[in-house]
């Protein structure tokens, strides 16, 4: 692997170092060079960098990357985030993976979610080399697709090796209007399910001849529909039911239909697990002659507001003067899996632009986002 | 048209009459040459042959056929039919429009529905030339297809032209083991409809932003099966709303979807219409927030057990030696529309290969049910 001479200048320019992600194309999973791109600017800014393959096809196989630096004795902080980009698709005003600085921005695939927020973070341990206590970046290439030999495999990876972080932001692009305006302390978990209702297909006019399976799911869906999971909480919307498909799939106007089949999504704060939640279903789909199918997206993550967000929300609003609003809303992310392990909290650049043509970072956001990493760090170093 | 000359001892062999009715290709709906060979079989025999067309595409034209001979001052008795069929379909072992006469069975398309009827009806005829009283035979194009210019059609024509007949028989393969075992003296109705729920498509995680749709159709689903019609009657089986399809067509677990959509089936005894039944539905899904269409395949029909069943039954019984049961089962016919005129009854031939391939009639069959309308015919005359 390249481990090219980088400058000090570079090291400390999240647009440089942005660029340099960007170049190297990742759609997940991702592996090779982009990790070396990672790799040659974290060695020079005294890193131990642990790089390694996890999974096989068709989810793998996957690279991870653990750095740690140590100086004295301190807490232990980790930046968590992901290498792997979702698909460019076509369309693009600039090649993807070319970064290109058009005016006030840096475009490419990846430039907010989250080679970005990566090049911040590198920028950010460039200026606080001092720091006592241990700083780690955790980094996978799949967090975009399966996600099953991704950070799960970077917390396996450091059980084995007795890493075990205090604090952990992950870089997720959480700003919504402005830098700083939304901080995540929480998302909710997500779980899909397949319904699936048998009977006897048969002729319209001879029903006794037939088993219609669709009033049984009608039964089973109005359970569902019927379920009130909780009234929220002070951090969390209420968990949400919503029966998204229903597909029986008869053309037939004098037909019965064999089969019925329906497929529920539940949005779920932390006041249920995922597999609470499916052994509920399943129960209720069972006792009404159906089947049932589960996948979990994601459990739900919640760290309560306390010293880690309010320093975070402190260094944000030093930099920017913006107040940020403590978030639970939103889609899944690693966070699910890293809230396992100690107070998460995401926080990252505008998410304006994730996974659509012409993803574009603003220039002035890097370096707002560098400045406020390195606060972070320094204060949790201060403790 | 050819009026060829046709010899009295064909005009009394069912055999060779259906023979040339099934040799003149007629898929519904039909018109020409078909009519011409059976007028050519009337005209002979005193009738009287008033053919029209009715209708234009994509249900038509139709051709239609009144023939009428009248004797001496007595009852109008009817035989109805059609002279349309059903599509051959592929893999017949012989040519379907070729009959073929092999062994006791005569092949080809319409042998039992219902050219081998119709040639009964024809070879009875010649066998009863001084009935007193007038007989007509309602010949229709379309029975088969849209039916909206075929029967319906007839009574206008007949309306217009003052024609009324007092009993009517229609020669549907009725029959299901051997012959005579049923006469259908009614039928159930048939009505379909559509339902569909607007909503407004969203994702999953932003629930507030959006409003399902499977929610209502649900509830509306849940009313309409827990209606129960009726119990049946002394004829009939209760009437009977199936939910044939459910479809939402979402294909995306993270979507909430804009639309939800059901169809449902009624197949109705006599006490009921298809106007009212839709009224009745349509009333619910409203007030559920859907539209429904609805499209009536035929309104129930009944001829009360009377003196003319049991004419019907007793010539079959001289002729068979079997005591025909008295049916309202299985699906339409055009006595739905002729029962507005008269009691009707439905009795014909096996109807074990109708619609089928290889559809094929017993030329022992064909000589009885020969017998047995010449039976009803002369009873009908004696009043």
């Amino acid at each position: 692997m390249s481990l090219s001479n980088i400058s000090r200048d570079t090291l400390a320019d999240p647009v440089a170092l942005a660029s340099r992600l960007i170049a190297c194309p990742s759609v997940t999973p991702a592996t090779g060079a982009v990790f070396d791109a990672l790799e040659a600017m974290l060695v020079p800014l005294g890193f131990a960098v642990d790089r390694f393959l996890a999974g096989g096809a068709p989810d793998g196989p996957v690279e991870n990357l653990i750095a740690t630096r140590s100086n004295r004795p301190g807490p232990h902080f980790a930046f968590a985030g992901h290498l792997d980009v979702v698909p460019p698709g076509e369309g693009w005003g600039s090649d993807p993976f070319t970064p290109d600085l058009r005016g006030d921005l840096l475009y490419g695939r990846g430039a907010v979610d989250m080679k970005g927020s990566i090049a911040c973070f590198v920028a950010a341990l460039s200026q606080t080399p001092d720091c006592p206590g241990t700083i780690s970046l955790l980094i996978t290439g799949d967090e975009e697709g399966a996600a099953v030999h991704g950070t799960v495999a970077i917390i396996e990876r450091m059980r084995e090796t007795g890493l075990s972080p205090d604090l952990c932001l992950v870089g997720e692009p959480t700003s919504v209007h402005r830098l700083g305006d939304m901080v995540k302390i929480g998302r909710r978990g997500s779980v899909n399910m397949w319904i699936s209702v048998a009977g006897t297909q048969g002729h319209v006019a001879y029903p006794y001849l037939a088993d219609n399976p669709i009033p049984r799911l009608l039964r089973i869906l109005s359970a569902i529909d019927a379920i009130r999971l909780d009234e929220g909480t002070e951090w969390f919307q209420p968990s949400n039911i919503e029966i998204t498909d229903i597909a029986v799939g008869n053309e037939a106007t004098n037909v019965i239909p064999a089969e019925a089949r329906a497929r529920i999504s539940i949005r779920f704060n932390d006041r249920h697990t995922g597999e609470a939640l499916t052994q509920r279903i399943r129960t209720l789909v069972e006792a009404g002659g159906g089947t049932l199918e589960a996948k979990i997206s994601g459990e739900a993550f919640f760290t309560s507001p306390g010293a880690f967000s309010a320093l975070v929300a402190g260094a944000i609003r030093d930099v920017t003067g913006i107040e940020p609003e403590l978030s639970t809303t939103g889609g899944t992310s690693d966070a699910r899996f890293l809230s396992r392990l100690c107070p998460v909290v995401e926080f990252g650049l505008n998410n304006a632009t994730m996974h659509k043509l012409d993803e574009a970072v603003a220039v002035a956001d890097l370096h707002q986002l560098t400045k406020i990493y390195a606060a972070i760090v320094e204060r949790v170093a201060r403790g």
